[in-house]
């Protein structure tokens, strides 16, 4: 169907039909001039807001409108998460071009609605609207903590231990095997096109790359998931970090913007870095130094924080996070340790769509 | 400067710097994975937020930078006000396209920090990313009011009287002023390339169009109020509106809405319409029927509300606030009684880019 059989009001009405609000905190969703909340006497309203552009964030040759609509939401939970507090609700605007039918844009919302639900959290308003261009989702999350729960990237202290949830560098492979196989099939597509081929274009069209044993990267690009279940797991074993961040740039990066803002230094060790196998497997194949691509890739979504150095044991008891160093005084940098023993400034090579 | 140079964290750091947060309830803005609020005691929270997009919204061959700026905030602050609550924070994302440069995205800043130093509002938080075609500004403001404050859409009764406040139809007449003198530039700039004559061209490139006597309906459209000062009145006055929104789509639109959402029908009167002088020359001129602009021009951004019968003496002696009407029982339907006597449907054409 149409976007103009409907107008943006009828759009409007038919996607907030499926939308049904669950959070106490939540008096009002979508249907008038704002949403109403009531913040939880005594705790703290954090907030959060993140711009996806078309060409720039998401290639909609290769990503499913519900994975975008899902990735969408689950990056904005992992910024709230990263604070050490709990998501409550979300506003999301789509600017929208003339291709798109209204059953992409159900299909958005069905996987944002999906990735609410996992959370609990209430999409609560919006905007809908033109785009002379491409697609543009712009999402704002809001979450609750109490004051004394919220964890900053100002609070790490020399002898801190920096941990990692998961593993890093699997999204950023998946991303390198989506965009070779973009441009093997755009080659051979040209190639039919040149030769004339009818048979051929036909049997590209129905053409699937052949992804197994891959699957993990993939899904690790497409379809991330906010560490909600770590920062349960850490509030339940009574740990505290100190500082926090999502790994959303690039570990370097991260640690970087922790060392500035809490004025220290950092050294993390190669060898610890942690990496799943079809990581290792897909740098090797692409001739890629896999440290670099977990140091550097970005879009993990997982969690750096730093605990003190007593927690060690509690932490390293916990299941799926590594310790992977420990903070420093701020004279001695922020190196790497590689595996021969070698010491390198990190670099922050980070995913940085407005530097050269 | 451009861009590229500073790279998104450094932009960020730069804009950030011109940014102090004011508000108590603002505990910690810029600078870390969310921004951090503390919600007054007791009194509700209520969000927006708005996309606005390059060629659809706004036209950057007119609209000064620091004037878009200013109005993105100030559509944002409108439906704040329309809660009958005040803002207090809000978050800024651009996506920008390789054309800006930094002194440009500077500009659209400081438009924005004028528009919240106006209202006492904080920046805290945003997303600065790149756009492979125009630009893109996502806003979303956060605003406080006490439960029984609060005013939807939803609440006006029959006999109610329905309000308006400044007048109608002026930024829609700035709009089209705008797009009439952009069309004649870019003809003498087509005539001057085919003549070849280089001297024309140098004429019209510093040739300005003469906008005497129209200042008002440009403001009106370029660089609009959100009407806080009407909130305000209406408070030292002691008018609890039954009903209220601001007039983004067009005042039909509007009413529509506030008659969908309370059940009601409405009785509004042409000649209660509230016109400036400059609107009506304007639609004379252009051959437009003025009522047709009051009524659906849009982006007006004054506040259409609804108060019981009995407050007629106290709302009628607020100055920049005019009765235009009433509400009727729903089976009545939404009437314009026109200055002939004549009653017509009211329809809302307002201003909706997803309708063909």
């Amino acid at each position: 169907m149409e976007i103009s059989e409907l107008g943006e009001f009828g759009l409007i009405e038919r996607l907030a039909k499926d939308i049904k609000t669950k959070n106490e905190s939540t008096i009002k969703g979508i249907g008038d001039d704002c949403a109403i909340l009531a913040p939880t006497e005594g705790m703290r309203t954090v907030v959060t807001t993140d711009l996806l552009m078309e060409g720039v964030h998401f290639d909609l040759t290769y990503v499913p409108l519900r994975h975008l609509g899902y990735k969408a939401v689950m990056v904005n939970l992992s910024d709230i998460f990263a604070m050490n507090a709990r998501p409550k609700q979300l506003t999301v605007s789509l600017a929208i071009s003339s291709k798109f039918k209204v059953e992409d844009i159900e299909e958005i919302y069905a996987g944002m609605r999906l990735a609410c639900e996992k959370w609990g959290v209430d999409i609560v308003g919006g905007d809908t609207t033109a785009s002379l261009t491409g697609l543009a989702i712009s999402i704002t999350a809001i979450g609750e903590a109490r004051s004394e729960d919220l964890v900053l990237r100002s609070g790490a202290k020399p002898t801190d231990l920096i941990c990692v949830s998961g593993n890093l560098g699997a999204a950023y492979m998946g991303l390198q095997l989506l965009e070779r196989e973009k441009v093997i099939y755009n080659d051979q597509v040209e190639q039919a096109r040149k030769s004339g081929s009818k048979e051929q274009m036909e049997l590209l069209r129905e053409a699937q790359p052949d992804f197994s044993g891959r699957e993990y990267i993939l899904e690790r690009q497409l379809k991330p998931e906010a560490r909600g279940d770590i920062i349960e797991a850490l509030q339940k074993a009574g740990i505290h970090p100190t500082s926090m961040m999502d790994i959303s740039d690039g570990l370097s990066s991260e640690l970087m913007h922790i060392c500035k803002q809490s004025q220290t230094g950092c050294r993390i060790y190669e060898e610890r870095l942690p990496l799943d196998y079809q990581t290792a497997a897909m740098a090797e194949e692409l001739n890629m130094n896999v440290s670099t691509c977990a140091l550097n890739g970005g879009e993990d979504y997982e969690l750096v924080f730093t605990v003190p150095l007593a927690m060690n044991d509690a932490v390293s008891a916990l299941e799926d996070i590594r310790v992977i160093g420990y903070i420093t005084e701020p004279e001695k940098g922020q190196a790497l340790i590689s595996r021969d023993g070698g010491e390198h400034e990190l670099k922050a090579q980070g995913w940085n769509p407005l530097k050269s």
